[in-house]
């Protein structure tokens, strides 16, 4: 496996359900650094399921706990161990998992590569491994913020067929993103969200989701130009989390559509140096950040654990009926919003040590 | 920089326009395998510029030669430096970069990052690097082909909005890919596409467009579950590709709209192994190819060079008007096929050496 | 920092001995490998403080838990977090350090890289460091054994003066390792070391040691052989030891003396397959095992923590008497030496994996 | 394989004896820094066979071309190709090697990891491979010496049981060092050391010596203090130079036979910041730099191609007499001496790059 993200701000994370703890080691943090517990809890309990009416019941604490990396609440250079133990597990809601694979999880390949599955289920491929993610996470955003004041804002632009308006010009606040069950911050394509996932549910289905997400203020010269630009880590960062199953980044599949004439961003002075009259280019250019806002979309596919009965063969290639029971969210993109935040975060903080860029103000 | 790609199969390149060569070195090639010249020379070829009547007049031979790794045609487990001589270098041509920004290049983001950029215009950012890159993928094609009968097939499958039929089930040949002058194996697809792109060549301007790409007989097991899922890895090597604007794997974004009963691949007994019957994971679940086809889609905005005026500041902030001269791809998509199969084939040999799977038939 | 060490079997340590854990991440391990904690807890015994009348007197349970990657006794392939809870801190013993730092410790390194201090001293770079290595090494360990009958022996072979007769043809068990309070397994020089490291104590003073490990069953075949020599992985292991400050492998610093036809090692057949007489090469050739026995020696600093007064600035660059108080070892080598088979057991485990050699014993 | 050295000062070399070219390509090297092939081509020559009486006959011209990433005689941030064409191969003279490897190289080890080898001989494991990190390693010094005014000095210190007297307080110039065949400043260790080379090659055989390396003018904070302490990758750097089998440093083997007392660096006031009275420590402390010179010693051992009979197996295990030909250095430390001092820039240039030091001086 490979449980690390990052070459500077490097995240390791470990953990299934049905062990003692899951969580990440940071390693890469800067020294001095003023950082507590209260600093992460809020994005965990954003991604824990049972938030919300659309979202899985199951009631998960997720507390975390700093276990090293820190004295007298500033970071000491040294790594930053996380850990959320485990508390409410219900291995019996997998059960049915173990003759059969569930479609479009990852049982089968997993037995295909490990010859060995957790019995919870998904053992490494489980939203929760995401937990960890979203705790280191927002440790990257406070050095982010801290040392650059970069904000980052995620929403629900897409459930099924509703699509909410074009939002990237004026983000919304987190508070205004979590307003809505959905997380869309466009009161009427929210409802309409709603009522498609509703109407999912009743059907013991799921559906698709898309997720928005704009960082402000940061600075030109993130990214390495050649195979690791900006957008590409973004688009592996958005690609590893579960049920992801595509990345765009400004303009993206709609550039297809254009001619250059369109698409290009021509340059004017903007408070002091050159700026980008529109932003078709997402904040990015020859794979360089260029200070406009760093915007992307990202898709993710329906739940794929549903009540509905599926025709599906079990390991041994015997066709029959499957319905997957238990507790799971209609539509993943909800909770994925923290998770998008926390990669993006992970992207940033890392690009930002690469590039060696001094912080813009001190801790 | 960053100019290295893969864990295992690492690809290094080098090399700018200007300069006496461009290049790579591979390292994790394995020992033994038949290799020369001859199979990497037609993979450059097609991506050479002045090939065909939609790209780029330049006429760059683009020959390859082996420096080390190999003797009596047979790999030695060293690492394998490919070169490519430059030739056809016409300075003068990008000397309208030299006061103003490029809209949509990498001009402006490279002397933020470096203090310096190449005469050249590109430099590293330059489409003449991907040049290595095809070679360096060539070598990895060769490889995935002889231990494991794997092959790569890609198309442009969009230009402007001109959609090929889907071909996914039965891929073209590249023989059938390259009979029309858009890349485009469908021929009615390819006769609007060809009008899309010359209208747009008219008007001094240019046409994003979107390549389809399917790699067959990879075996299950690729991909790490974590942070480097097999489409994670896909998506970051694509980004990576000049021009990239997004990526999408399987049913990508049209998973959106879709339910789960409608998206997921539910299992049916196929020869002699657990396969699904249908497709929509684009061969990878969990992040672990499942031996499907792997099925993903990349999009290109238009080529930012157009003759076209453009109202644009210079570095000083001074708004004038710039024409950028010179020989330019209308649709770099057409030329960008055999990048991405070098690419896709690079991450395949580097998850197959990650997974320690077994060559299938022997070199 | 960087706090992590392997590419294949990757650790990653966390944890200083004010917070409230350290641990490790094990990132890497095979799938369906029998483990539990009392696979680990042995040589986490046999490296604490306080269980031999010549180490330190502080008692430190060291008592490891299993986190993750575990199922039913078995690895699942995922990563193994061990965590060790702190326990007996008594911070007032290293006040001294504060206002002088302490010669040839990290004290005055440590600020001037940081900027910042934990205020227990040695922070990451305090010997409790290395318990965490000891329990991921232990892992690492057990595949060997399990896979490829490896085992690692080490023993003290040099206090001062004091030096053990060549044991490398026959090492010992870790019995009669154990056996004395140096750790050395021969009698005569084990007393000798006793009486130096007791004449030491007495002084307020400490003693240097060199520690001699031996590897067996290692196949043909490990190593990478420009760079990355099974050798340098080694010596780079070891010099990442706290206090170390010297590695040789085979004949090494002696081979400066010889003349080659002494030094060469002449082959002969060995059951079944080319082995050679002698073992001035210390089982590597070209960076790459040979089967022979891994055989190297380590170089140990006298304990810098001495409670004889010393004359030396503090951070203010004033002159002045330190004197250390606290609980620390007179000879470091002693508790060096489950460290010391622990980063051979990283090494070698990460080697095997890179060499991609198949397990000799099914787990 | 594993032909990359460096974590931000990333150096891959390529290239056989019997190929077209061997080379390196530099990553990471600052852009806007001067450059040119003139500041390589010394060390080359340095290196090269052919130059001293006591070292080999060959003559290799090994002129270096820089390949790209330079314009204008400034770097551009861009990955440094480095290229060295083959040219006077005689590959009768390793012919013996076919049917018995030869003791102590790397022949029967090779065939064992990768089941063919290059006809050459040693392949990547022949000293030519370090031609390309000289070269690498001269651009690495340039830019210490340009960047920090750092200053790297090696020489043979000892051969046989010829020893200098201890220069590391004054370390000579390269001109003091070039002045004697055997690379020994002290006049008469080494007219000693001639006479052992001479004794040896007039019986056909080799010498072992031992290379002294100070660097000057590091600056405080180089070093990652836990696995990639500064020491640890100076070991692993030295450990990968063929025919390399020991490192300490500092005091090194002898700290083994001292006191903590003795040991001990204790701090002074020095010029503005605190420094240590005397260096036993070899300007590491913690793994970190501390200010003073880095010191430290390099065990080869002696040249294994030997021309006097060796009694040994050949392939398939048949005790024969080989005797092996051609033109072979007596001592291999001679010519590694700015192998050493390339691998200690490589080191330095990484660890600066990684603490994130910005220059003393600019370019």
């Amino acid at each position: 496996m490979s449980n690390s993200f990052g070459k500077r701000w490097v995240v390791t994370t470990f953990g299934e359900s049905h062990g003692l703890a899951i969580g990440a080691i940071i390693d890469g943090c800067p020294p001095r650094m003023p950082l507590s517990e209260s600093d992460i809890q809020p994005q965990l309990d954003r991604r824990r399921p049972g938030q919300k009416r659309l979202t899985s019941a199951r009631m998960e604490p997720d507390t975390v706990s700093i276990l090293s990396g820190l004295e007298n609440g500033l970071t000491l250079g040294a790594p930053i161990a996380l850990e959320i133990r485990n508390r409410d597990i219900r291995a019996g809601d997998y059960a049915a998992a173990q003759s059969a694979p569930r479609p479009s999880h990852a049982d089968w390949t997993y037995r295909a590569k490990y010859g060995i599955q957790a019995s919870s289920g998904g053992g490494r491929a489980s939203a929760r491994e995401t937990a960890a993610r979203v705790a280191a996470g927002a440790v990257a955003e406070r050095f982010l913020f801290l040392a650059h004041a970069i904000d980052i804002a995620a929403w629900v632009s897409s459930i099924g067929a509703a699509d909410a308006p074009d939002m990237t010009g004026h983000p919304p606040t987190r508070a205004q993103v979590d307003a809505s069950p959905t997380r869309c911050p466009d009161p009427a394509a929210a409802a309409q969200m709603a009522e498609i996932v509703e109407a999912a549910l009743k059907d013991g289905d799921s559906a698709g989701s898309a997720i928005t997400c704009v960082c402000r203020n940061v600075p030109p010269g993130l990214g390495e130009p050649v195979f690791d630009k900006l957008h590409a880590m973004l688009a592996h960062a958005m690609l590893s989390i579960p049920a992801c199953r595509g990345f765009e980044v400004g303009a993206g599949f709609n550039a297809v559509r254009m001619r250059g004439s369109e698409h290009n961003d021509v340059f004017t002075w903007k408070g002091g140096r050159l700026g980008t009259v529109g932003n078709r280019s997402g904040g990015v250019q020859g794979g360089i950040s260029n200070g406009e806002n760093i915007v992307f979309r990202v898709a993710f596919k329906p739940t794929p654990s549903i009540a509905k009965e599926q025709v599906t063969a079990d390991y041994e290639g015997k066709t029959g009926r499957l319905a997957i029971k238990g507790r799971h969210d209609p539509c993943v993109g909800i909770r994925a919003v923290p998770v998008v935040e926390a990669m993006a975060a992970l992207v940033l903080a890392d690009a930002i040590l690469l590039a060696g860029i001094p912080p813009a103000r001190s801790f």
